[in-house]
């Protein structure tokens, strides 16, 4: 391992896990269960290939962790990211990237182009999963754009929408580390959604509504404003897990034939790199830009108190926090 | 005018209105406030066209009920039936439909083919909706589909979607003559929700899920089912409007990567003839068959006594009232 970010479903593990991590059970593909090592952000070199496996040592590579079993209807489809038994390395067990060295498939193993640091590649995940939510979306060339939370994947989505042709991003984000951050991260307008409404400012700013919004905070206000937000016929993306249920108006859907999807991580399976690999070329090319949300380096040790502590205080501007052995 | 069907809008209005009627201001395109001419869904004959209309005297036609400004961004796109001041003929003013005559613009009239009797052109306007829905949602031919709900609404989008090349189109409805006419309008499998899980039932039925539903039905208990009963990356069309807000898991939504979609209509203004005539097409050659939703005809006297009334009452197997004068 060269490099790993701590992301948000990490953070949430740590103060009220075990969710995803497999506690009672083994989980279903990878045999363990807790203690399991975390960190699925992860970039690294390669030492050794296992039998028949064609990869040389020395191999600069990122990992995509998503697991999946082959054998159910999504697997068969191609939709190893919607694995009935899913999970992710650093998550569901099968290793992780807070340690030294991981053992992992050869099909999640994407090699690095020449022009892509370590450090970057650590971070093709989040910005995979961003890339994956802009695809998924119904973003057009030209369109105006909202994004509602600039935490690393907000800035990601921000980053990638610019990047398929958004000509506004317009970045609704309460802290102000963050709202500066986005507008490094392609953001042309930011707003700061306290004590005003945003909703408004935003059917000013782009004739009456935006044509699609990202929400990416996970809360029901952010939901409700990024529905408002659009214009009829638009079309909101969430990519953000709820705490809790969240109470819709759905007039304002049926009303103005808007969309809302969800979309979760990335392509995985034997399509590892095809979105890590997108990610990755662009990084190369400058048009994404993984090292602009990293905003602290801790060592492995550290990782609890400088890395998860801090990223959890809300006064703290930490935005992404990256962990080298 | 030669029929006109009650709608559940008409109810609606009825029961706990003025919601779309305009109450204290005119409405600003047809300048009407109550008292209106309600009526929304009818057919008649021309009597007489106005200076510069080429329309022959004793033309059989329905009437696209769509009012639109022609001046909002809407308009401007072409989706007439999104505009920012629209409205229905008998239900903005402008006429409508349970009178002896009205006067509407050309552009709202649609001729009928030789073939469509005038009792199936009053229900043009539901089968509009029924055909809007199919076309907006994301279904394929093949599909496996759900409908939960089958008032007049619920079994126009049963018989569309036969018609798009769903397969399996599976009918949820606690009433009984409801599930029994659903049968009679493309539903391949009916489900009683009361007292099972009609989700554990689609779920077996459908490889684990359908590829799109749609909720007809306006309330908490069928959003959430519709959500359920997809497959991962499935689509949910609501086609119904709802009197409180809706709590849902959006995780849901999220971790299977749906799509809630809303639907509202048809197209109108100078697109009126458009699905209005793809539905009078299909009716003509039997594809679809409004009047298999007809459940009894009444005088224009007895429209709230014999019709509205009964209704109303749930205990009553009516399920589509037709006026005639």
């Amino acid at each position: 391992m060269t490099a790993g970010g701590i992301c948000g479903s990490d953070l949430h593990e740590y103060v009220a896990g075990p969710h995803t991590i497999p506690d009672q059970e083994p989980h279903p593909v990878t045999g363990d269960r807790l203690p399991i090592t975390m960190g699925h952000e992860f970039s690294g070199v390669v030492e050794d290939a296992g039998p028949g496996v064609s990869m040389a040592a020395g191999t600069r590579v990122a990992v995509n962790p998503i697991v999946w079993c082959g054998e159910c209807r999504y697997c068969t489809e191609g939709n190893y990211h919607r694995c009935t038994s899913g999970g992710f390395v650093g998550l569901s067990g099968g290793g992780g990237g807070f340690a030294e060295k991981a053992v992992v498939s050869v099909e999640k193993v994407v090699p690095l182009p020449a022009d892509v640091s370590t450090r970057a590649a650590a971070l093709a995940e989040p910005f995979s999963v961003g890339l994956h939510a802009v695809r998924q979306s119904r973003l057009e060339l030209g369109d105006e754009v909202a994004v509602f939370g600039c935490g690393p994947i907000g800035l990601a989505v921000s980053q990638a929408a610019r990047l398929a042709g958004a000509t506004t991003v317009v970045a609704v984000e309460p802290r102000d580390a963050r709202r500066e951050r986005a507008s490094e991260c392609g953001a042309t307008v930011t707003i700061d959604p306290e004590g005003v409404d945003p909703v408004e400012q935003l059917r000013e700013t782009c004739d009456g509504g935006v044509d699609v919004a990202y929400e990416v905070a996970g809360v029901e206000r952010t939901v409700t404003d990024a529905v408002r937000s659009t214009r009829k016929g638009g079309d909101v993306t969430i990519v953000s897990l709820f705490e809790d249920e969240t109470a819709l108006q759905l007039n304002d859907v049926v009303l103005g034939e808007r969309t809302i999807s969800g979309t979760l991580a990335y392509l995985g399976g034997p399509l590892s790199d095809r979105e890590f690999g997108m990610t990755l070329e662009h990084v190369a090319s400058g048009a994404l830009d993984p090292e602009s949300i990293v905003t602290d380096t801790v060592s492995l040790a550290d990782v609890v108190d400088e890395g998860f502590e801090r990223l959890l205080d809300a006064t703290s501007d930490q935005v992404k926090i990256l962990v080298r052995p």
